[in-house]
């Protein structure tokens, strides 16, 4: 237990969504002091209050060493680690709105899983250009990590990357609880490519399910997709290494098998012939992987690499396809070897 | 459709089990004659009678162009491809029954998934030594394949591989159906090893999900599990890239996810706490993956390659060990890079 305890050791984690929430767990649980920064007052209130995130972990006692604020200042102060765990496509803001009072020379840990839309940068690029760290300082979290099984305590396994392998190390100590076992990695863009493509297959095999299909095809949508996301992920400097390790294929099982993704339940929805806009009205919740897919499409294209499943999906998600015009156009294709 | 319709291309399927039966489907769809050979009279009768296999998918009509007998040399007569589709375990001893009647220089294509107790040999290893064909007349055939989806035509994709590139594109144009599309490989022993491998790897799964563990647990057992595949079969002198494929990560991800399947299932109760042959007792079927976990084992250990898992699930089906002496074996291993 001794590496777990330590004095003095605040980490900051900024977000208080399902995520930042069941992470903090991790944290706490390794020993860290946790202070979370929640963007409205009364969810930071209630952690304080009651240890609980009622927003989404209601029924669940969160550590006594997590406390929360809704001031960015306090949230900040005396961390040496700090974790951003903010939709993707906010990121930027909320960043820019953060950056003043971050800690410098802290380690900033990315638990975000995306490529923002215009710019097409992935989450560390979005850190560095908004704080200005070095690539030594950026880190991110990646692997079969559903939150609501880590909140539970179930044991998972996760990847910490960073480009500088002592700094993974570190982090590695920080986030290592009784339940929670992370192994390092220097392959930043292979976890965070890894990491929001998943969120494009599982709603590629929700697609399926939603039209009846069964595990056969669903294995084969997974199986594709993973060599499409080690293609475009190689092309952009990934070990391929990484996409057959926990934060490729380790997340994207996870995914994709899951009741709890809202990725695959929203594709199930638009392999029914719901339209994304039938899916908001009902839930008013988009999935990730639904932006993503357009990103993700886009920096395949300015890279040249080809994303047939991205762009299947995106074309779905955008109303440009139909369910059925993308099932005839992938049964067409002319048979070969498989490598090829 | 002129690739698939063929006068007098008549193909023998020994095995009327539930895999040879969904194949036989897959074959007389791409335009084949098909003549099964099944072990129990009563069987053929019925394939015959009423177009149907009551033992195996009761209510599901087989197209007129399969026929069924019990007589082997009947079954073989006059045929230009030979499809084996025996249990593992018991191919030896059928084949040598077979072998006599099998024309000569047709190409042999193994449906099977396993590795041979004993001897450790893989399937094509057995036909190579029974019928003394070489490597240009025996093929291989996998993915994700449950047989009771493809008997339905849900689109579906498998692997052909055989160690003549010429021969597994013949093969190919042969079992190229409207629901079922084959790539083809040269890679025979990345394929056999995938196949046998993945029966393990859901027989993990399945202790891990009896255990109560859920989706985090699971994908991290798929992922460590093909890269234990894939260390073991590249070390027996397969592609890598085999493993990521439908023949590797595509048949496990199918299998590990499937209800229909019977590895997991067998999983499952061990990890409710059943024995072996508790289990046996009350269903009197053994998965295949409880033998391969033996013979995989052993064949890894003759090749110096390190599978902790098949050692896991062995141990376990073997009652050398409990699924709880288990599970804190797992837990206790120290961290490391992922890679490592």
């Amino acid at each position: 237990m001794s590496e777990r305890k330590r004095a003095n050791s605040k980490v900051a984690v900024f977000g208080a969504g399902s995520w930042g929430t069941a992470f903090s767990v991790i944290l706490a649980d390794a020993g860290n002091d946790v202070t979370m920064w929640a963007r409205r007052e009364e969810v930071a209130a209630a952690i304080n209050d009651t240890h609980e995130n009622p927003e989404y972990h209601p029924g669940t006692e969160l550590p006594h060493n997590i406390s929360a604020t809704h001031d960015i200042e306090k949230a900040a102060y005396g961390a040496d680690l700090v974790v951003l765990a903010a939709p993707s496509q906010t990121l930027r803001k909320n960043l820019t709105d953060w950056a003043p009072f971050l800690p410098k020379d802290v380690p900033l840990v990315s638990l975000m899983k995306g490529v923002e839309l215009g710019t097409l940068e992935r989450m560390s690029e979005v850190i560095a250009h908004v704080t200005g760290a070095g690539p030594d300082r950026i880190a991110v979290v990646s692997g079969p990590n559903l939150s609501k099984e880590i909140i539970r305590r179930e044991p998972a396994a996760g990847v910490v990357a960073c480009a500088d392998e002592d700094v993974a190390k570190t982090i590695q100590a920080r986030v290592h609880s009784p339940a929670f076992r992370p192994y390092t990695s220097t392959d930043v863009v292979g976890c965070e490519i890894g990491g929001a493509y998943k969120n494009v297959v599982a709603i590629s095999t929700g697609m399926a399910a939603g039209m009846g299909f069964g595990d056969n095809t669903q294995a084969s949508l997974i199986t594709r997709g993973l060599a499409e996301t080690a293609r475009l992920a190689m092309q952009l400097g990934a070990n391929p290494m990484t996409l057959m390790g926990l934060a490729g294929l380790g997340d994207l099982a996870a995914t994709c098998s899951s009741p709890l993704s809202r990725n695959r339940t929203f594709g199930e929805k638009l392999g029914k012939g719901m339209t994304t806009a039938d899916i908001l009205a009902s839930s008013h919740q988009v999935a990730e992987g639904a932006k993503s897919s357009h990103s993700l499409r886009e920096l395949a294209a300015k890279v040249g690499v080809d994303v047939p499943l991205a762009q299947y999906v995106d074309d779905v998600v955008s109303g440009a396809k139909t369910v059925s015009e993308i099932l005839d156009e992938m049964l067409e294709r002319p048979t070969k070897a498989e490598t090829e």
